[in-house]
């Protein structure tokens, strides 16, 4: 039985789901989209960006999207796309998409921080700042102990498997977050500088308004591959004998008893 | 090997998973917080509620959390919380929340642009109404084929067991969608009202911001009851019979043919 199970899933693997890379490929047309249009409305309605002048507080939108949304995203989809690869390629791939992200979204952080100094302006009024700073601890912390966890030799085989789902859902709700956040940032700027203006259907007002429902179109599409069952990462051999050796062991365990 | 798996899942359907209930417990409590703290916030600061005034718009906000959130929210997790019960009664249920929800959430809707149609305001300028609107449109449609494929009795075993997997993705989408507007909302309502006192941290600003944090947390807790594999409504047993029938009549299906 187990070793009809594995050439079967060994064979599986190997494959590719048919609908698979044209729901990748619509993601990503929609991230870039989405990457093209924050730079396009900044550009054309803001001025553009520039570190040492007013133009620092762009920075901020920017990094944020490029960060938290375009790499975060496309760092959940890498055991979908490269799903034939070594689990442990793609586990630094998953891991390193994930710093950069980390990495741009601070630079952001910073631009809105310094901005905020240099104008006398308050922080970390709004729900946006409050959300913004939640993720921000949300996604360290998720990402210190998944690496821990699976990057880090000494977590136990069965430890890992009880974390995973855990992972995955955190990872998932603080993407989802993160959109929001975005979102709210967005209304935020709109309602700053348009004011009035926002109800005559300015043309800003509506190309932000696009790009909002981009956002959550983008969000969408990452959750919808990501949730798709049977588009997970196949198991492969070793994997699959390792995790079937274990269930045998704790076969005995009550599905509710942790 | 048949029966066996019959009589194991059997026994499993009887039970409840030890930690459900309190997580249940948990969004039930984040869930009517919510629906308190928003009749606070429109008590304490707007002035209540009364259909044929100015605090019309206030009709909006409440019946929104209750309809769109609380009660949507209820609806998703039907299937979590009577586990035990009879399937068809469960269906019926899920069905019902959801029209109340609906019925809800036009009465809000009506509030607003009969508010803004006495005040010469404009209507559907702004990214929460657009997301509103796609809200509106997305839970109706579901609604609909929901409606055609479950509850009446024409669709075979087969269709229903290839679309239930989307209904759950877009119900579940839609729900987070509609937590997201929600967000939106609030945000512009502070805006408009607060403006510049907002940063002061005035009483109102923290209120709302914690009814926001709040509003994700909501959203957060379904969404982990929802998608938590060892909680999913255990197939009974004649259920179980025919899904075990239907798959080795399709054994022979690659995973990507559809």
């Amino acid at each position: 039985m187990s070793s009809v199970c594995l050439s079967m899933e060994g064979g599986a693997a190997a494959t590719t789901p048919a609908a698979l890379p044209y729901y990748v490929a619509f993601s990503q047309l929609l991230g870039l989209t989405l990457v093209a249009m924050t730079g396009a409305w900044l550009g054309l309605y803001r001025g553009g960006i520039a570190w040492e002048s007013d133009l620092q507080f762009n920075a901020h939108p920017l990094c944020m999207v490029i960060g938290l949304i375009f790499l975060q995203g496309n760092a959940l989809l890498v055991y979908r796309v490269f799903r034939n690869e070594a689990k442990r390629t793609t586990k630094v791939l998953h891991g390193l998409l994930h710093i950069f992200a980390l990495v741009i979204a601070l630079v952001g952080l910073v631009a809105v921080f310094d901005y905020h100094r240099k104008k006398g302006y308050a922080d970390l009024y709004s729900l946006h700042s409050w959300c913004g700073i939640l993720v921000f601890v949300l996604y360290f912390v998720q990402w210190l102990v998944g690496f821990s966890f699976f990057l880090f030799p000494g977590a136990s085989f069965s430890l890992r498997s009880r974390y995973r789902p855990q992972h995955i859902f955190f990872g998932a709700t603080i993407f989802l977050l993160s959109v929001g956040t975005a979102l709210l940032g967005l209304k935020e700027a709109l309602l700053f500088n348009l004011g009035g203006k926002y109800s005559a259907f300015e043309p800003e007002g509506v190309l932000a308004n696009v790009l909002g429902l981009l956002l959550a179109c983008f969000g969408g599409a990452v959750l919808y591959i990501l949730t798709r069952a049977d588009w997970k990462r196949p198991s492969q051999a070793e994997e699959q004998a390792l995790s079937m050796d274990f269930k045998t062991l704790t076969e005995g365990d009550s599905p509710g008893s942790q």
